[in-house]
């Protein structure tokens, strides 16, 4: 990325990097398995020494800010219940790759300005939460709602944040921790977009990551005016809304709003993952879940190797409007945004075709989209229609 | 609380009671014990049906908009390790009512606004939080960190929040529910201010409820004009920074900074409730972190009992000004902050003086503050020098 974008990620109040969190994280410890997807400890609640466990947090991101303009315009209180989602998959996505799919924990953190957020949008929210963890028992992935946390914080909050925190505890040695990816693995990726057997509408593949990006990118001055309240007004004039849809234009390859398409809930893959786990848990060397960092996302977790992904999915038609509606770079568009898979596995090619089975047997899109090579230092390269692209570690 | 007041609140974004809330979690389990303070849930985790599991979120609230002002006019970072610190107490002292004092799992959820808030203050919170994790440990009880999350939501978040979630695993058998508060019962309260012996400074009481209404009733319209990221500017103007003091103004009674007074980091009784659970824990029939809601807190947890408050601690420093500066009734004082004890404990009478002298071991004043007494309906009366004042339940 170069200075010029990074300063407009920079000036939107977001980063394009983690760099400073990590440099915050000092001295603090990375758990029993370093490379690991989610910090693993040791099982401290129980004090078996053959369990570990798993405390993670995520949430909605600006995304709520998104669902606050479309349901102040609509009146459709439903949009709550995939922010809801998408606090939660956040989190569920992240556990899948460390080879957790059950017994989790989850409670949520919502803060709200009184004054914008009535008490009928906290209880969509929450009752929408309820809801998904009732469809996920029922798809064999218990998710325990312990409570959480409603907060009043209108100084702080301008509209309405929503986090979720979860944890989990899991055999060690059922763990996948991303040290065994390996010169020779094959990428298998899981489609982000479509609809899979469990999901009751199209998804646009969009996700809870780069919101801030798609959200100013893509609309236009009308929302700034209409919702001053939905951004951050000391952000340079340019650089908000500067996009050219309003949230009830339609996207002509989807027939779809561009609201309701921004606003696709996150995609779980937990479903697909458990019976990937059940049947060759054993073959996955390593998962990843390309939220922040899209297709780049596996530098934090490997070393020494170049990961090739030379047969990535078409862009689903919102990324295409994205890039094209802001005129992102390609190059920069695989770093914020999915593009397409947001779960990669990767397996010896062997396996690959029994994870595509299992994934379409849950109408889910899934193909070997790349190949991990050996190299000294690491490297992603993207070969897509638009480009070759590499990414160094660092870079 | 009159509407009026209820006004004051609700136009400030907060609310005065969180009847909205409990709305909102219709049909949600209430958990193994309902009385109890925090949410108790069978250990889905280990499946061990002689233990059950805590998890739950809480977080510094407004405290940190206030922390903000302090740093960009002192420099001085080290406010915000009292801001990690408040965030994980609202939390630990919340397990300590149901009688958790170890093996707790933390994890923290921090949400800025990158233009404003830079990484040397997501340093100084997540090192704070390690900082106060260790003095923890060595004090005996372990809190492990889990990790967290920080996301840049810059059009979410005018400034910082900061939030943790916590998760412990305890025997069914030494959970404290508040089900056996009874008639005759004393209530011992620990007082919230002056300095115990793990503390490095006075502490005004402050805690971390309340903030909305302390900041704007103490501090005067320089905050606005000066800072005006630090609170919603949405509300009435009358309303927002509407005291008479400056951040730097001292408190004559303290010889402190109004600033330092209202940021004094919320004080954790972990350590002398491990004590008293060791000594005396079959005989604690229940306790309250009397948080949002005061000294009414109670009224959340018990049934047809009279909870006489009569020999309260005389109020402290901090809150006799900010009812001095903003005129709020006294009423409503002991509804908002904790007036002088922020922990209390329902014990037989002659448990009473083991407790005192626990407390008085680290230098924490304890004393017996009232009683409780048979009655048709539930209701808090306190007895104190500005007045009598009964709070029935859903008044």
């Amino acid at each position: 990325m170069n200075d010029l974008e990074a300063g407009k990620y920079s000036m939107r109040g977001v980063s394009s990097s983690k760099s400073e969190v990590h440099d915050a994280l000092e001295g603090l410890s990375r758990g029993l398995y370093p490379k690991a997807f989610c910090k693993v400890i040791p099982d401290v609640l129980a004090g078996n020494p053959d369990y570990c466990l798993v405390m993670h947090a995520d949430g909605a991101g600006t995304k709520s800010s998104l669902a606050y303009n479309y349901w102040k315009r609509t009146g459709d209180l439903g949009v709550w219940e995939g922010i809801a989602q998408d606090a939660i998959v956040m989190n569920l996505d992240d556990l899948l790759c460390v080879g957790i799919t059950g017994n989790i924990l989850l409670s949520s953190t919502i803060g709200r300005n009184k004054r914008l957020v009535p008490g009928e949008v906290i209880k969509a929210i929450i009752q929408g939460g309820r809801h998904f963890c009732d469809k996920m028992k029922a798809l064999g992935i218990p998710l325990e709602l312990t409570g959480g946390e409603t907060a009043d914080v209108g100084d702080l909050v301008r509209t309405v944040i929503v986090d979720s925190t979860v944890c989990a505890r899991i055999r060690q040695d059922l763990v996948i921790d991303n040290a065994r990816i390996r010169e020779g693995d094959v990428v298998v990726g899981l489609a982000s977009f479509g609809q899979t057997s469990y999901e009751d509408a199209y998804n646009s593949g969009m996700g809870s990551n780069g919101l801030t990006s798609a959200r100013h990118d893509v609309f236009d001055k009308r929302m700034a005016r209409v919702f001053p309240e939905s951004y951050d007004d000391g952000m340079p004039r340019d650089m908000a809304y500067c996009g050219t849809r309003d949230l009830m234009d339609v996207e002509p390859e989807t027939g779809l709003t561009y609201g309701k398409l921004v606003l696709s809930p996150t995609r779980t893959y937990a479903p697909v993952i458990r019976a990937i786990m059940e049947s060759c848990r054993s073959s996955v060397h390593g998962m990843v879940h390309c939220t922040g960092g899209g297709q780049t996302k596996v530098l934090h977790f490997i070393d020494n190797l170049h990961v090739i992904k030379d047969n990535l999915f078409p862009a689903p038609p919102l990324f295409r409007r994205i890039q094209e509606i802001s005129g992102t770079p390609w190059k920069e568009m695989y770093t914020v945004f999915n593009m397409g898979h947001r779960m990669e596995l990767y397996v010896p090619a062997e396996t690959a075709p029994a994870i595509c089975s299992i994934a379409s047997g849950f109408n889910l899109e899934a193909q070997v989209i790349g190949r991990v090579e050996a190299r000294a230092g690491l490297r992603v390269t993207i070969e897509s229609p638009y480009g070759k692209f590499t990414y160094d570690k660092n870079e």
